[in-house]
């Protein structure tokens, strides 16, 4: 198995995939030690990261704000919100195009919380005007929620024009940004969030095992005693971090030292701008080279994010997925597979510790495969 | 802030604390790299830990045994079990004499689910013939849940006893394992265990990021559509895996490629009954040495785990706790605080990469912050 060699047999694989992603060296390194997660440095820097997470989003605690880490991956997370707010006789309008739209709707029958999807096609942004529609039709409505950037397709919502009609009709707007958070700008304000949900391991480059919820103070408070699963109560996380700074429940300390490196490095990089402008760069540079090579992004380009690209398989019908994706790793890069139902596409991401360069060398790969293929 | 220095003030703290505890160097290397979590050499990886899990327990698949990794920590797993297998009708009993028992009172009442705690003195064992006496006249049981370590005290409760009760009158048998698997013996078929769960950063020394629960399949298939919540889907997790290999949802890939060295660890130390000699023999240096100074352990000896010990505060009345723990924190040694409420405790725990020399080094360093505040 390749990570048991004691002498690896080549250099770890570069993952363009949207998270798990390659991190840098010294977010790794930053896990070479084993902090006490009851210990007052720790905590402080527990502390020192829910505020920072709030400055990336450009909020305060004094404007009533909170971010609140979640153990577990990012589905933790936007699940923790559902748990815990929906209160008994709420309702949630969820709008869907797409895996992780569908996500929160299992999410909500598991909980047993009333709910309605509003779908969209997998190649169309959220529908607003339906949302409007639906809104005036169904006044139990508590809640509306949605998914930013939507990595089954790596379209990007509309969340400022689903938020403008989910405030007009006074819901609490629930904004899964897992793959975009930290990646590109988001106006929370312009937007009307009230809760925005990402993980450690999406475009903060830090890895994976826990979740954060970016969100309104009152919002949560008056959430007292909803709570459906004991682990997955936000309030109770806000409230065990205010009583002495600790974790409820015992946090994945390395992950979390990690993560204040990945933050630092992203501060250093000069912040959500910067990054995202390297992230348009390489997605600009692997939508170039791909073009080149006669491959087709799935998606109309108005609906594109800079984060994840799906393409579609080649026009010729021949096209062997499972030989591509095997040679591509054999050659140190790992790609994602499509997941749609109806049409053939793979997914390349382009977040990470990944620069032009990278794209350029994965688009070389990309061609020499297909050469090799095409020859035998 | 401790982490955040370039250059270390000192070496890392050695933690005398019940996990997260001080793992090796190894183990924290194997972080040092990023894997795809979709990729079939992490796929392969995670196949082989279930897999190795189980040997740990004595157990196979052959004999319908399932290892299920769980994302979160420990209280994620167990509550995984109640959120996923408890029918709507059924009804569980906690047996409780500390504060992990109270939390899966705890977790039952944030998930809707009837249960009824017998709670023993936090001093005493959990009290078998109390569990025969209240299944006898209340036949809607469908659960027995207990705490084997219960490290609010380091009290080990009797397993082998509940378990024999709770079998003879047909309930299925949860046990929190969470400190004591790995590092002491638990014959799983003697005691009749159905559901057992630890997690990644106790006795196999690995770093905290995952839960994880043995079980018996049959059991878990039983419980299609009782979910509670989806991402604490015990039984979507196992299908999860056999339908591809993969996780559901995104796995802290990091702390599970440490994990996996940390039970290659644990298999060249010589497995569980090494490893209990190991952790035996740190408890033993540390009671003598702790008697040496004249503190007394909370528990009788009889009820003592190996794992975590209680000591009684000095009686002269004049013991200032906090005081005691930040001098040892400076001299590069992490102790716990004590979590009772009726008597004044402090605990150490013998675990993780410790060995009795480690053991003597504390009882020197604490013998040397007594002169110290005794001179003052």
């Amino acid at each position: 198995m390749h990570f048991k060699t004691e002498i690896p047999a080549a250099r770890d694989k570069l993952l363009f995939t949207p998270g798990p992603l390659t991190t840098s060296q010294t977010v790794k390194q930053a896990m070479l030690r084993d902090a006490g997660s009851w210990h007052s440095d720790f905590n402080a820097l527990v502390a020192g990261l829910r505020s920072r997470l709030l400055s990336v989003a450009g909020l305060t605690s004094e404007q009533g704000w909170e971010a609140i880490l979640m153990q577990g991956s990012g589905t933790f997370g936007v699940e923790s919100v559902f748990q815990t707010c929906v209160p008994p006789d709420g309702r949630v309008v969820v709008l869907a195009n797409g895996a992780y739209g569908e996500r929160m709707a299992q999410m909500l029958k598991h909980a047993r919380i009333a709910h309605h999807v509003l779908r969209s096609a997998e190649d169309a942004p959220a529908d607003a005007a339906a949302l409007e529609e639906y809104l005036a039709g169904d006044p139990a409505v508590t809640h509306v929620a949605v998914v930013h950037c939507e990595t089954t397709t790596g379209l990007l919502n509309p969340i400022e024009s689903v938020g403008r009609v989910a405030k007009r009709f006074g819901k609490i707007y629930v904004v899964d940004a897992m793959s975009s958070f930290g990646g590109m700008p988001i106006d929370i304000s312009a937007c009307g969030i009230d809760f925005l949900v990402s993980s450690s391991n999406k475009c903060i480059e830090g890895v994976p095992g826990f979740s954060f919820v970016l969100c309104r103070r009152d919002l949560l408070l008056v959430s007292e005693g909803r709570a459906r699963s004991l682990s997955l109560d936000l309030l109770g996380q806000l409230k065990g971090f205010e009583k002495d700074g600790k974790f409820r429940y015992t946090p994945p300390t390395h992950v979390i030292l990690a993560f204040d490196q990945a933050l630092r490095e992203l501060e250093l990089e000069g912040g959500v701008p910067a990054r995202h402008q390297r992230y348009r760069r390489n997605h600009e540079t692997l939508l170039a080279g791909m073009a080149r090579l006669g491959f087709r992004p799935y998606l109309n380009p108005s609906l594109q994010s800079p984060i994840i690209t799906a393409f579609l398989h080649p026009p010729n019908g021949r096209f062997d997925f499972g030989r591509f994706y095997t040679e591509l790793s054999q050659r140190g890069f790992l790609i994602y597979p499509g997941k749609l139902t109806q049409v053939d596409t793979f997914r390349i991401a382009n977040i990470g510790r990944l620069f032009p360069a990278d794209m350029e060398q994965l688009v070389a790969a990309i061609e020499s495969v297909l050469a090799q293929m095409s020859h035998e």
